[in-house]
Formats: structure tokens, sequence, C-alpha cells
């Protein structure tokens, strides 16, 4: 079915719960290739299973004969590789404007988010992550990953600003792409659905513009997106 | 030279002094398509002039027989009337792309600007424009324009990721567009020429990435923009 394609994607311990928001967007960019994929479940502290790509973190795209690592590198392979499927950037000029979308994903609004979420992935990962994700997170924070927990509601004004930013633009078209999704949807979808899989407090309503949006994105891909 | 087109085009008490945001997204959109144009010094309160438009607020663009108000109406414009020069959007999904950085613009980069410029706008405005500043400006900041001023330390940092951001897409290409520039770079450039132009104080180093890319749009365009 999936012509031998895999993706390693990040797990909690819940082998079925995905929620890394890197793996999010290269699985939204496969549905609009129309390719299918068998999804692997990978664990932070399972480096020796991707050693054979090279990288030390997930996505890892197996595609055929060729391997490759990182999500941004997987969308640009996957523009190039399937030139007849949907555009993922519409073009050279769409291609530069989605680095934006993307910087602001990175940079502000996921950088919202972790100090929110950060908590609450912590008691979700698999015993063996947890020792890993507090070495490699807390240098980052400054501080206990339960510290960060505790001013949870101090955190969450900070994301405002990049939901209303996100809101105002779904208000005057149906997708970041406008009559159909691109990447630069896709990128900003799994910065949201990271928290849908992990916060453990809803973080907009469900008659939001996001949460619509989020829904027609899904129903756009179908059932071509697991997980 | 400007076969009769003609800009309305905010000013100052000198009228050389041109800082709209808006105006300045039109005259780069305009010097994009290689229209020249004639702008015209227009002041708040001069709603007389402009009436003729049916709006209230510069950029007012006269183009022939055909009279558009609305920096973005302006670009719609311009992009449907002159189709075989450079395009603004880069197509549908250029377009489409384009809309997030404008509400991006407009809401985050543009209002972290505002509370830091409108005390430094008011005293360079001719003085027929400044109670209407302060009448329409002081309901929205919901203070004495001065005490806003007392503020401006406290306003620096909320500009610092906005343009961080902006940093990070500047340094892996030359324009927003890409190796070309595109009207996703004229918002940004207005917003920022209208630092350039009122601030009391530089808010970004001569050597920043942001003043040489400033600088690049300025020299792409060449003698084609004007104020």
């Amino acid at each position: 079915m999936s012509g031998g394609r895999k993706l390693y994607d990040l797990a909690a311990a819940d082998p079925a719960l995905r929620f890394s928001p890197y793996c999010w967007r290269t699985k939204l960019a496969l549905a609009h290739k129309g390719l299918t994929v068998e999804t692997i479940p990978w664990r932070f502290t399972e480096k020796e299973a991707i050693a054979f790509s090279g990288s030390q973190t997930v996505p890892v795209l197996i595609d055929g004969d060729k391997t490759v690592a990182d999500s941004q590198a997987i969308a640009e392979y996957l523009e190039a590789a399937y030139p007849d499927a949907p555009s993922l950037f519409g073009g050279a000029q769409g291609h530069a404007l989605t680095a934006f979308v993307r910087r602001w994903a990175d940079g502000v609004l996921q950088a919202a988010l972790a100090k929110i979420l950060m908590p609450d992935i912590f008691p979700i990962l698999h015993p063996k992550d947890q020792e890993y994700f507090r070495e490699t997170r807390e240098p980052r924070i400054g501080m206990r990953i339960e510290a960060l927990g505790a001013q949870r509601a101090a955190h969450l004004p900070a994301l405002e600003a990049p939901l209303a930013t996100l809101r105002t633009v779904l208000k005057g078209q149906k997708y970041l792409g406008g009559d159909t999704p691109l990447y630069a949807d896709h990128i900003v979808f799994g910065a949201l659905q990271w928290a849908v899989k992990t916060s453990s407090t809803p973080l907009w309503g469900t008659d939001d513009v996001i949460a619509h949006w989020m829904q027609a994105l899904l129903d756009y891909y179908g059932n071509n997106i697991c997980n």
C-alpha cells in the first residue's frame, strides 16, 4: 500500500500517540502529495534505530532507496521528487513566502507553545525517554520541568498574539495557501496538533476558526493521514 | 513622466517627510510595477482634498481615469491592471501567503512600533493635524500621547520578537519574496520605514541584516522611489 515508504514518527509511551510538530508537517506533506506511508513509532532515545539516516531526530523518511531526515529537507525532497502532484509551495515565490510562515511558527508559535506543553509532555513519554527529555529540555528552559509546569497560567497569554495573527488570516481565506492548502498550512497545523495531542487543557475553543481550519485540513486529506 | 498618475501621500509638517507605512507599501508597489507617480503631500485633516475618492485616509491613487484608495486595494488593482509587469504576489498561492505577512505586519510589527513611534510622530506633525492625531490615537492607546512617550523604554522589548522573526528569514534569503522582492517585502519595509522616518532613536543597527535588506530594496527600485 505504501510502496515500502516508511516514516519514523515520534511517539509517547502510548505508541499510537504521535505528537511531534515536525512529524505532523511531514505527514500532511505526504498526504498533500497523495503518498501513503507506514509510520513507525519512535522514541527520543532510540537513536540507533535511525542511525542509518545520519540524523539523531525524526522525522526520517524512507522512500524507496532514498532516505531523508528533517521535516524541511523532506518537504523539499517531496516537492522535487513528485513534481506532478500538487505543489507544497506554489512555485519559487510561494516557497520564499513559506519561509516567513516557517520562521514564525518555529520562533514564535512553537516557542510559546513549548512553555505550556513541555510539562504536559513529560508524564506521557515512554519512561525510557523521560530522563533524556529532562536533560535536553531543562537547560533550554533554565529550570526544572515541574517548575515550568507551576508557571503554566503565566505562559498562556503569550500564545494569544500568534493565535490572533492566525485567526485574522483564516477569517479572510480558507487556508493559509488560499482555496487549497499548502505546506504553510502543514507547518502551522503541526504546531497546533502538538498542542491538541498533549495539552492538559484545551488552548482554543471548539468553535474557534482555528479549530474549524484544522478540521478542514484533516477532511481535505481524508484517510491519507493516520495518527 | 508619471502619465498623470498621482498619489496622495501622508506628510509631516515638513512636506518632504513622508512617514505613512501604508503609503510606503504603495510607493514600492508602484516602483515594482515600473510605474512613476507624482506624490502629493497630504495631511490627516485634509479630508476634503481626497473626498472625491470616497476615502478618509491615504494612500489614494489616481491612475488615468481610475481612483483607488487603501493600500491593499491599490496593490490588487496594480496587479490586475499591469499583468505584464513583475507580479506583486507570485500568483494565487503567493497572494494567499502574502496575507499572512500582511496580518503579521499590521497586527504584530506595526502594533509594537505604534507604541514606540506615536509620541515621536506627534511633534513632527503639521500643527493643524496635531489635535486630530491626539483625538483619534489617544482613545486607542488609552492614555495621553505624552504618557505613552514616558513609557518608551518599556515598549522597546516588544519589538524584539518581530524583528527576530524577520532577521531569521532574511538570513536565509535575500528578500521575503526570494531572489527578487514581492509585495510582502513592501509591506514589511513600509512598517520599518515608518520607524526610520519618525523614531527619535534608531531601533536597529546600521549593520543589522534588516538595514541591509531595506537598502537592497531601495537599490533594487533605484530612482523609481521618491521621498
